[in-house]
């Protein structure tokens, strides 16, 4: 039976040096599973394993295996073009959706692109570009149905806010990578906190424009941003404010209308460019451009011209531009990837993270080429684009058309259109973005992961958005990094009348096996913790032998099946416990090593010799079992 | 019985809300156990239990509890002074072995004092003055019996390195923290390269002195040092260099004496002492200091002066001194703690880690007041010191007096010692840190352990010795992300006859469940890595159903024993798979939440009533039984 030999032999222990851990050597007194070894390896099949599962966790080319070399080809293009698997089957009841949907989004983007480019510290055009060309490109290439492409407000604030100080707005060549274990670090009460701090430093950002303010300062921090407002009250203008204040009323209203009732979405959908037709009407009849209403003046027509040119991969400013188009590259990736994945839970259809990373990262590069600034996939417009009915990308591409026809031939119309309702345009936008009942979801959870979010929206509100971030992921990390140095160990207790062993402090049911320590541990052995494991493994038998308890043991068994790897200076702890524990009388058992831990155990075991005949058991159970019927052979 | 109640009730699967999870409703139609909630515990409370075991794993404090006051102040004074625990009982005997070994270990601290400040690019009365008061310090408040105490070579290169481009010699402060959990990052594979590496580069160094060269380079890099020898060769001296080799050759020599007969110690022991007074009795003989050989020259007697209005806390130079502070401190306490356990290892008594890093940091706290620079436990001295018979701290103190008696007194002799003889006992000294059959030991049992091991090495003989260990610390850190964001599931499977299961993959005897997928996740589950297993897990899903094995199956089993702890993420990513499987006609059920995992299943499940009647079971093997009977009663 290989592994699972029934062996009785009635070897006894004898002081011939053990003999190696393998399936033909384990010679047990009593009736027991052994432990085996797990199939073999090299070390580069395992290199191999891990590399692809650190960059290709979900498989990409699974479906590949056993098909003939043609339909490899074809499955190919299609994995690339996701667009060849449903373009053949595209019919006018999806066109017809499609269309609505995509006018629909159109609506928004054109005036929400004007309000992120200025976000952003770039001309208004630049938001009109970016959102023609990448959407175009992700209908091409994306999986996801429901993504409505474009520039976002995260993105362009991080952007803007990092180039400000330091150059003139550049655009930034698509930093786009394998970067999902990047991705990875940003924990959901992370992204919280940022939003939030994110959504505020916007909004106050748009006071500039509500207030009618001309001298505002370059800075984005809660304080000096506070400051220059109340400093510059002699600037305000209250037919701005007025104009600012009413629109902005209006927008919170439609938009609490459509979230009451989502069959209304096309409310708030709609208000954004019905207030931005309205206000041109408004300051172009009352000449209010001359009564203090800022307006965004002319805009030049025309399509998209190349940029590849203006392209710079040297200069001074190279590593802000770097370091600029990383972290808002990430921030995109992991945004549009996760609203890709929202929405198609919501369908119930699969959204594949490395073509979604493929798909964000091309757009970016080719829009890069094309006068285009970072896009990804916004949620409230896919939000939008979702109630409105879409079917496919092709809601994508019916807006493209809508923002090239409005490039060609509306731009004259722009000239007349204040400042102060695109302003009132991303107040809207971005204050959907502070979610406090996940706030207070993740302070019932989990305290710890609270103050997270705390330190990310502190972080933004009164450092700034990069370094808040920073702190926040940093924080996550050494959160992980200390669970996995102070790693737990618990006492498990028998539960009566069962094979079950839990720990005892959970479990008031579990009772202590007389003459055993039965101990656990629950994370992976390496240079991290082993100090502290040997600490605290002394403590525990120095607590359970003199103090109150005064017990007595001369076994103690250690749980292995929650140690999910060693490396060299687990393997030396292992082995030295076993040496310091036998000094004091005491004789340490390993219980269900998993498969790497098997294999290293018994490979030092080949160099040291410290396991001895009965050293290794597959359960507890059965380590109890055995032990004590060799406690009572042996008096 | 509180937890386990066995509850034969009838009740059926309703549409009633699911009740929670505490021991009172778990309604299931079998006999098995229940999960129960671990006793509960405030948010202040758990945070407490974290710091504890995060700042002081070995709980100093735990022999004070339930003492009178008075016993706990004596506690509480021997705590911070373990002489006073051993001083009652020193007897004369004791105090003879003492002597031997304390004449012995001064012996090779007089010079490898004076070799190792040249080597931190100090002046070399620094080095004794840090043999003086350091170890008396140590004498006082330290643990370890076996401890030699004074200047090191790692720390003196690091220190010589990193301020030897910058400032001048400067005494940094002593930045000693509880700073427990950053030395646990230092691998042991980190230091095997790192020692290696640096003891490549501190015997290059030396060639300055063997060769006689006077105008050497300030950098410390293989390619700068070689390249500085190979282009002055015209300054090469032959008396230097015969001298050198001769004295090098004997120190060998003697070491290798024994190292092969440990009894013969103080061969290797008194060899340094017995080069410097040959060699100065040659140079004086032969007034060789007029024939190209440098002599250390004269050194001004005296003991050490206080240097407190030396320290300064401002200035230019204050981030550097910070951070050679750190490091420096760092690897001392590393070094001083290692060394220090594991002679106490070898005498099978406890070294205290809080008390050895109190001691380590007053001593350096005092000698930076006291002109001293940074000082540890010294492997190779703690040998020789336990080698000689040391019994307690005495034997330091009797160091500390012979090294007076030579500030004092002995100093004009040091007058025609020649450089070069130092350079031979640096090298002798630190040849031994290169171990090579550890490496290749990492090498036998983790190729990527080892990988990190030859990182630092590389990094510090090809770089720099700060950003070697830099490297290095940098990779490991990586590694335990990694094994974070890439958890191993495994698919469980029955071992016959029994309720054990395990890794299909691992145990050959272990048989798929017909009609139940049992996978074990491996790690806490968190916001690293919610994506991944998700992924993984829909992976795994498709390959049973679709793949080759075309199974069917209604049941997902998801084992929690190995996850130690969840955070929001994690919990979400446990809600939602529940829900996404329900979707593909899977019901999934969670077996065995640790307590932590247990609680917040409970407090999520109290806000989203997302687990059925049936949904946690204590072991797999219930699960298993009490679906299967379902199944047959429901068709």
């Amino acid at each position: 039976m290989g592994a699972i030999a029934d062996q009785t032999s009635s070897s006894n222990d004898t002081t011939q040096p053990p003999p190696p851990l393998d399936s033909s050597m384990e010679v047990l007194p009593m009736d027991v599973h052994k432990v085996a070894l797990p199939p073999s390896q090299t070390s580069l099949q395992k290199l191999k394993v891990r590399f692809k599962e650190t960059f290709f966790p979900d498989d990409p080319f699974r479906h590949f295996k056993g098909r003939s070399s043609a339909t490899k080809w074809l499955l190919a293009v299609q994995y690339i073009f996701p667009i060849l698997q449903w373009a053949p089957n595209y019919n006018l009841s999806l066109f017809k959706s499609d269309v609505v949907s995509g006018l629909t989004i159109a609506s928004l983007a054109i005036p929400q692109g004007i309000s992120y480019a200025k976000l952003a510290s770039l001309p208004p055009i630049i938001g009109l570009y970016s959102s023609f060309v990448p959407p175009l490109v992700y209908a091409l290439l994306g999986s996801s149905r429901d993504l409505a492409v474009g520039p976002v407000s995260i993105a362009s604030l991080i952007m803007g806010s990092m180039l400000r100080q330091e150059v003139s707005p550049t655009k930034e060549p698509g930093l786009f990578l394998q970067l999902g274990f990047i991705i990875d670090f940003l924990s959901k009460a992370t992204l919280i906190g940022f939003m939030a701090g994110a959504a505020i430093i916007v909004s106050l950002q748009q006071l500039k424009s509500l207030l009618g303010i001309t001298h505002f300062t370059t800075q984005m921090g809660l304080v000096p941003v506070l400051s220059s407002i109340f400093h510059k009250t002699d600037e305000w203008s209250w037919q701005t404010i007025l104009m600012g204040v009413s629109f902005l009323l209006f927008l919170l209203l439609t938009r609490h209308v459509s979230m009451r009732r989502p069959k209304l979405f096309w409310i708030s959908a709609g208000a954004p460019l019905a207030s931005v037709i309205l206000s041109t009407l408004l300051v172009f009849a009352f000449k209010a451009e001359n009564h203090g209403i800022s307006v965004i003046g002319k805009l030049q027509g025309g399509l998209n011209r190349p940029s590849m040119n203006m392209l710079h991969f040297h200069g001074t400013h190279l590593a802000l531009v770097m370091k600029t188009g990383l972290i808002t590259g990430i921030i995109s990736l992991t945004e549009g990837i996760a609203v890709g994945r929202t929405f198609a839970s919501l369908k119930d259809y699969q959204v594949d993270g490395n073509k979604e990373m493929m798909a964000i990262g091309f757009m970016n590069i080719i829009g890069s080429c094309t006068s285009c600034y970072v896009t990804t996939g916004a949620f409230s417009r896919s939000a939008v684009n979702n109630n409105a009915g879409c079917k496919t990308a092709v809601s994508n591409i019916v807006m493209a058309v809508t923002v090239m026809v409005t490039l060609l031939f509306l731009m004259p119309l722009f000239l007349y259109t204040p400042n102060v309702v695109l302003g009132a345009i991303i107040i809207t936008a971005v204050i959907g973005l502070i979610d406090i009942p996940a706030a207070y979801h993740i302070w019932k959870m989990d305290k710890m992961d609270f103050l997270i979010c705390i330190c990310a929206f502190m972080g933004v509100i009164f450092i700034s958005v990069q370094e808040g971030l920073a702190i926040a992921v940093g924080i996550s990390v050494f959160k992980i990094l200390m669970q996995v140095t102070r790693p737990k160990i618990v006492i498990l207790g028998n539960i009566a009348d069962t094979d079950i062993y839990r720990n005892l402090h959970h479990y008031k049911d579990a009772k202590r096996m007389p003459g055993f320590l039965i101990l656990a541990v629950e994370a992976p052995i390496n240079f991290a913790n082993v100090t502290y494991l040997n600490e605290r493994i002394s403590r525990y038998i120095e607590d359970e032998k003199m103090g109150e308890k005064q017990l007595d043991f001369n076994y103690v068994i250690l749980d292995l099946s929650a140690v999910s790897a060693v490396d060299t200076s687990g393997i030396s702890f292992l082995m030295d416990l076993k040496k310091t524990l036998a000094k004091r009388g005491l004789e340490l058992v390993y219980v269900n090593p998993v498969g790497d831990v098997a294999e290293k155990l018994q490979r030092a075991n080949e160099i040291h010799s410290f396991l001895g005949v009965d050293s290794l058991y597959l359960t507890i159970g059965e380590a109890v079992l055995s032990l004590s019927s060799m406690m009572k052979e042996q008096p």
